[in-house]
């Protein structure tokens, strides 16, 4: 199952995947969910924002349990970003049939389209328009980089822009929403766990900073009359740094675009993207007011004008406490099920001294990333399950898992399905 | 003469010149020049490498003086870097016919092709492939940022381009080079002077910084993680800065390439330019290796790898000392001309307290820019005259020189040609 999908959208210079929605290489992984789907006998549909749905047991049952996850990529993004879960939910299916469950509630696996954003820089948009947290006017609006309207993209992968909005009846009929993603840090690597359960995701925004000074000869303009952006920005990128660093959070200058950019020129504007995220909604705050005090400092010293926009924001999500201490029960051992050797496999192999005992409890996290379970967790009980990155290295081809970490995530999930649809 | 040039190829939204060789813009500003050569009867003719050239006396003759510059522009370039010197020179031809000067050597006015390599991404090649800097295989090279060749953009405007190259000939029945620029600094500005005279092009070069780091997630790994090379990149450029200050040089990282250039990705590439210049080889070079020093520290402290070429180097370039001193006495009053008003119109109608007397010797001043005298000087006997720029800005729309300075200069110009070509 992995092998089939690894070709897919692999670019063969860079060896990251570059699955973009409603391309080629999104059509190929969509024909992929469907063959897993009906070689499986599962119900397959796709819903009116072109998520894939793969089901055993009545699609149109209440109270369903779904698990899934995406299958596009950021650019030169890793295999196992989106894919894992998707794959472990199919496997986890499969073991469950193995085990001989009986199922209480209807099950899904889910593809939800266009999670990373990659192609018309809006993240999750497949999981937006169905909890209506984007509407159709907006997604009309979303243009590629080549000018490619969103509907027109998707008629052209075959699908129906038309029918694009918020899906209420779908959701009222999930009943828990759990998705299994690779770590993208490494909090399990340092805790040694293979699977961790999410706390919560970090409030996270992107704020635009435009440093405004005056294109002059580089060449011929002495130090004292330049008024160079350049300058105020390296000192802000400096500033992000040493404040995340003080407060424990993340901020990053991975983004910046130079006018005129020219060799021999001073230039006109600098504009540099900060991408900020903290444990909370304060810390965040002090974070960002202390690296926009520092560039505005910096600017002013410089001669340099400054615009700061928040181009983005999302609040911290909690993910529902009682479905969390669910999972938690569940994995922790603390509940007594038809296999035999579920939690120890759920624990991985690993015989570290403190945890070889069956009640240890599974580490629960916070993370830095936004998911598609973190927009459905507005509308519907949902969790994510976490499996250990060793190097912490995510969107790049570098990104990697352990296959026995894997196996122990697809273990944890089956786990986790039984011990909610088969109650 | 000036109004008629001054709507060609100019953006109307940035209100700068896009003039780029072998453009329609460009070809605009030949048939301008073309006119300005015949409407004064002087004989027009193109070289080999499409330069233009109008003579005043025998086009064949020796020991001719020449003058002229440029009239191509850099990406939303000003209306003076370039055209001043050329319409100057037409302006002084003017002056010396009003005068009656007799001429005792041939006289042109040139206008050199590309000569900021704008669209080839090489600066003078109109005067390099004269003067054998650039071979016609290596022209053949050049593409433009849409994979145009330069022979096939040649002919496209009308030009034969197997026919460049090297052209002593010409080169050799040239007695002097005068070129007249716009400062693109503001040294005649702090001395308050209208005209200045060039001493030298300072040492010049650009060195490419690749700094490689590990492409990863802004959002979920930790600081300590990280292998960041925006950070050592913004470093780098602080020391440029800071390093140029100490040497009295300057430094200047005007363009920067990031991959993948995400909002949400650590860069996996930071490449940066770095132009620096200084008055003599032994500063540029302390600079530069302390820029260097400075990045590899920074770079070795953040896991960023570092690798740093040298792309270009143009060693100082000395005027010829005997025709410097041979300006330097025409404009500076000491040697008794056929017009009177002569001196006083050199220096301007500023009247500060300590410039009222006539044997005020212009200021000689060097530069940090390139031009087509630098790459004539190492064939001809070669000298430039500066005129004020009182803010100094250069390669931008608000580039500026006043009317008074222009007219000073046509003055100065003037008195020189006619101190050189009518002994």
């Amino acid at each position: 199952m992995w092998k089939e999908l690894a070709g897919i959208g692999r670019d063969p210079v860079s060896g990251g995947y570059r699955r973009y929605a409603w391309t080629g290489a999104d059509t190929d992984c969509r024909a992929w969910f469907r063959e897993q789907a009906e070689s499986r006998g599962l119900a397959y549909e796709t819903d009116r924002n072109g998520n894939q749905w793969a089901w055993l047991g009545d699609p149109h049952g209440t109270d369903a349990v779904v698990t899934g996850s995406h299958l596009d990529s950021v650019p030169d993004g890793g295999a196992f970003d989106g894919p894992l879960g998707v794959v472990s939910s199919f496997a986890a299916v499969d073991e469950l049939l193995q085990r001989g469950a009986v199922l209480t509630r209807p099950l899904a696996v889910v593809n939800f389209g266009d999670e990373e954003g990659a192609r018309f820089g809006l993240a999750c948009v497949g999981s937006r328009l169905t909890a209506g947290q984007l509407t159709k006017d907006a997604a009309y609006a979303l243009r590629d980089g080549d000018g490619v309207a969103l509907p027109d993209a998707m008629e052209a992968a075959g699908y129906d822009p038309a029918a694009i909005g918020p899906d209420p009846e779908r959701l009222a009929r999930i009943g828990a929403f759990v998705e299994l993603h690779v770590e993208q840090g490494r909090a399990l690597d340092l805790t040694g766990d293979p699977v961790g359960i999410a706390s919560a995701i970090w409030p996270h925004g992107r704020w635009r900073y435009d440093f405004r000074g005056e294109a002059n000869h580089a060449g011929t303009t002495r130090l004292v009359d330049r008024r160079d952006p350049m300058l105020s920005y390296a000192e802000t990128v400096l500033a992000a740094r040493r404040e995340a660093e003080l407060a424990g959070a993340v901020a990053t200058f991975g983004k910046v675009a130079v006018e005129p950019n020219g060799v021999n020129a001073i230039p006109s504007l600098v504009r540099g993207w900060l991408d900020s995220r903290a444990a909370d909604q304060a810390t965040l705050d002090t974070v960002t007011a202390a690296v926009e005090a520092a560039a505005r400092e910096a600017a002013a010293r410089q001669g340099v004008d400054l615009a700061v926009v928040r181009e983005s924001f999302t609040p911290v999500v909690e993910f529902a406490h009682a479905l969390r201490d669910e999972l938690a029960a569940i994995l922790g051992g603390d509940r007594s099920g038809g296999d035999r050797s579920r939690s120890d496999r759920s624990r991985g192999d690993r015989s570290g001294g403190d945890r070889s005992g069956g009640g240890r409890a599974v580490p629960v996290l916070g993370t830095g990333a936004g998911h598609d379970a973190g927009i459905l967790s507005a509308s519907v009980p949902t969790a994510m399950l976490f499996v250990r990155n060793p190097t912490g290295v995510s969107h790049s081809p570098a990104e990697f898992a352990a296959e026995d970490d894997c196996v122990a995530g697809v273990h944890a999930l089956a786990d986790v399905l039984e011990g909610l649809a088969c109650r």
